[in-house]
């Protein structure tokens, strides 16, 4: 059973299963909305508080109507401080540079956190800054926080008190391409990655943009060279490799709920072909119990509502494509969120999920 | 400038085709993009004005992008009175109430309108105010409009000044059941329509409830008992009925961009077979161009980008079932509005439709 | 802890939970899909045989790649006797036609069976040959298949050693009026049923108009008159109201994969308003774990990949508009087969679900 | 009847407009549909026969009901040499290896022809039997043909007899890479084209891949390193170049309709910034009346039914990403045919268009 960072933090029990309350700060979003369906069938999970910034205390279940008769809460108005005092456990689901306010005051006032923002993801202040276009609050824990992708940081988050979710393209791309540039099967630099994503990911604060008019029946691509998520991919990637990779990564926005494909074009370090690249991922992910390494190509709907992420690469000529296909809302932020919570408590990893 | 409603009067010019200078108010929504697409192929068309709210003088390209090349006009923030100064004609494409502001000025800088809101549609001030919920500050005018559904009063619409465009649900309502209810064939109180409509019908205006992550892969009923082309369509039909009507109006919302389906089921008068109504029909619409009496059953794609009205009836039982196939941005609005200009200019019904 | 049908018929165990095995007849639809996925997370399922008409063994993941991972089995071209000598419990996901044949095989060879297709719903042989056009060869039988509807024939259900799984459409339609039926809170005939679903309810063999490019971006009525689920729907609730109830039933294809929404039209045989209606609902389904009756209006994203139906009623001046959303596949097939199934073992109704 | 390719050839008549007598070949598909709507606007195009390979002559209306009203013709079973008997040109829609079957037929009987299919693309045999798997029956024929994509070579296709018309990823490819391979602003090997196609590029044939259950809330690759309008691509931009250039192409099936949009990633041969870029597109493009370069990143619903190319360029550190949109059906199929039409007869190029 995992031990948290401080000295003799015991988490919760050595009693197996004990519930844990947790609160779920920001809850009116997709991204909540998912992870409270999962914590629904969670049977460690007891939901004491959900906040939100509107007042009146709205039943959960009237801000999302799919949870009818599965919580029987009201969201409410909360201080992280008020929030964290009820429970032992929260999930962080508010805005950037919220999070970096609130996250302190759920960690002081004993919980353990898993925040699903960016904004303890990237480990300098400065490289925050440049891309997020403000000053880091908390810039002395972006160091000792944990990344929270299980399939590479697993042993680390068991114990971690704070663990900062992946971005959901981030994830997508780090997962095709970690064990090739892991095994030097790849060039670190010139990666080509080319990612579609369902309309979820841009989040429910109404827009022109996200509106069902103009997306529907619409591709397009966005944030070229300026997509937060590059920072995070080439951070890891580069951790993972051993030396800066460098990534050209355009986000594009298709016309469905959620799912995102990424399909990456690095190129070789020397000849190979595809059978023993999908070999290399097969290693790499043998005892991962939500990477499936497929022939097949994968499609979003394969993993649609599942904490799979499906990978596959073919050779084109002289060049190994890496297609991988995840949930956007569970495997891309509130699947992996919970795996995350399942190895800081000691469960299963594939518990709920 | 043209006088109207005089015996003798000659649309515009005798020498076909004079240009008509154009303002269209309110340019930002999808019904004034159709209708911009739509009079950028209309020979007579010279779109001069077209009015936001927004200040900045934006490219009316920047706000529709797929105008880019079509249009080279800035929108403006212009009163009523400075558009209707600059033209000859003005469509109105403003939000109910905006709009009894606006035509009022329009019609003394000499303008002939077609206003696309609901404003001018229900001749009797009353009713507007217990429907939306306001007065109407120009009620002395809701008699003597002209109703704009072009195959049932076409002859009043050719010397208009003021013509108020039908509502979406109200034209494919209308135009599935006047012509049973002028043959006595249905009764006239207990007409249940159902309706279903695309999302651009819920407009531009950024709303949870229109995001493209609440209304894909969803269906859902609205506005029961209160959507407000319930008295439009009663007052229409008790007008072609002769005697009051009264309906059961249901819409509901499709994830689909555009189109709007009417299930209607009324009830014979005596019995009678599928062949008879379709023939009432056919007889009722034998010179209309656009509507469409077909034995298939209609589907909006067959009308989709189209001008087009697609009906059909069958017998379930005892009881007869009209479908009615229309586009709500073009035959249920901004399509409509050109064929209403054409007869107000002299001009062929269908020209650019 | 029920008993079969059978003398002496012991269901599989005293002990829970026993592990029952269990085979699929027809494994490459999407209802066969849906199933699958329930019972990979079912504590007592055993999927020991997936059988198609295809030959070479085709792995089901091969039909299927959403279950890679998930089973690791091979589609096989089993005889039904095969099939039944494997199994203890059987879900027959076979056309209509086909499964009066396989089903008489299965029964033999001593499984019980849940079948989801319509050979077994009509009790009366001649509306089965009138309705689908062809005679019914095990006619015998239909007279004593329990009707799989759990929210009406829970306690005949968990008995039965065949169940008929109830139509998509008719589940909907039947859980909407019962309760007003049973109350004699409407009149038992002129009920119009208008009825909207998503594309996956007309199965996967390839077809023109079930094919994207048709039926996205449209929406159609089809089979006015001639659909099959009318009688059943009819059956049903005459059953319950104790007198022949009559519907006007037409169903609607939504461009969306899956969920139903039936809008439904009867007539009060009383004055009542909406709130006194939901009473009635409440109290019918006061220990159902599936039916949500609601104050807003359903729509089925609230219910998607779930057992759930939610309902509510409107009153549209004098007339009850009642809204239910189900998933077609889920509450309207592989879900309530499920349910079925979990009381024939004397389950909990909500295990996996 | 024409002649062409001769110094002083008059493309059917001095008078402007005269009737061409038009024939369809495959009119059962999507291209065809579109194709007949554009000539449905098109002041001299006198459809005079469609054929299909169905028998009993079904009405086209019943093929396509979005063209009741629009033709009154049947669909027949011609052979290519009856059906150019008819005709004084014909555009042929069949698949390929049909095509190269009924295009000599047809110049035989004095028809100008429009091919749809591949069969004329490519100008090697070799090339041809490699990518498609068989031998081409008209070889000699291939090197003669004139490519039809109108921004290139419009002074070829004005006098030809034959024209390929491009695939549509081709087009999309071709026009957003041409003028800076023409410029030598990027290298000419290397180039990933990642293409994203909606549905209706997949043709009406039914098939398990293409039914909206399917295809709908997903997002896939396919054809990696095998899609065949790969050779066509390098065989146009390596004339364009004026050496052999080599592309990564991709394509993914996108969950809509219709649209095409190409992300597409060069390298620089030299520092450049985008303005520069968008300046050497807006030169190549100055006199093009379809081709929009445009500051905003292009979204398929900007273009889709026209036939606008819309075309952008960014940098992204120092690589630059091309993006570029066409309505798949339109530009990239039967509007770029009718704009060679146009050309062919001597008409405006943007006619009906």
């Amino acid at each position: 059973m995992a031990e948290s960072g401080l000295p003799g933090f015991r988490p919760f029990s050595d009693i197996v299963p004990t519930m844990i309350r947790i609160a779920v700060l920001g809850a009116t979003g997709y991204t909540a909305l998912e992870l409270l369906k999962i914590l629904s069938r969670h049977p460690q999970a007891d939901v004491v508080a959900v906040t939100t910034r509107q007042t009146g205390r709205p039943p959960i279940t009237e801000i999302h109507p799919a949870l009818v008769g599965q919580f029987d809460l009201a969201a409410e108005n909360l201080t992280p401080a008020e929030a964290g005092e009820r429970a032992d456990f929260a999930f962080c689901a508010l805005p950037h540079a919220a999070s970096m306010e609130a996250v302190p005051q759920l960690l002081d006032a004993g919980c353990r956190v898993v925040d699903l923002s960016a904004d303890y993801r990237l480990s300098d202040p400065g490289v925050y800054e440049q891309w997020y276009g403000h000053v880091h609050t908390d810039p002395t824990r972006l160091s000792s926080t944990v990344y929270g992708l299980p399939e590479l940081y697993a042993d680390r988050i068991g114990s971690a008190d704070l663990v900062a979710n992946p971005g959901c393209y981030t994830s997508a791309s780090i997962l095709g391409l970690a064990p090739l540039l892991q095994a030097g099967a790849i060039e670190p630099d010139g990666i080509v990655i080319d990612a579609k994503s369902g309309i979820s990911g841009a989040g429910r604060t109404p827009r022109v943009g996200t509106l069902f008019a103009e997306c529907n029946e619409s591709v397009t691509a966005y944030g070229i060279g300026s997509h937060r998520h590059t920072p995070e991919i080439e951070q890891v990637l580069s951790d993972v490799a051993g030396t800066p990779v460098r990534v050209t990564f355009t986000p594009h926005l298709m016309p469905m709920d959620r799912g995102i494909l990424c399909t990456m074009y690095p190129r070789l370090t020397a000849s190979a072909d595809a059978e023993s690249l999908l070999e290399v991922f097969r290693r790499f992910y043998r005892n991962q119990p939500f990477i499936r390494v497929v022939d097949h190509i994968p499609a979003t709907k394969h993993v649609a509502h599942t904490n799979f992420c499906d990978i596959t690469v073919r050779m084109n000529r002289d060049r190994p494509v890496v297609v991988v296909a995840i949930d956007n809302l569970i495997k891309g932020a509130s699947g992996v969120a919970v795996q995350n919570f399942n190895l800081m408590i000691g469960a299963e990893q594939t518990t709920a999920l």
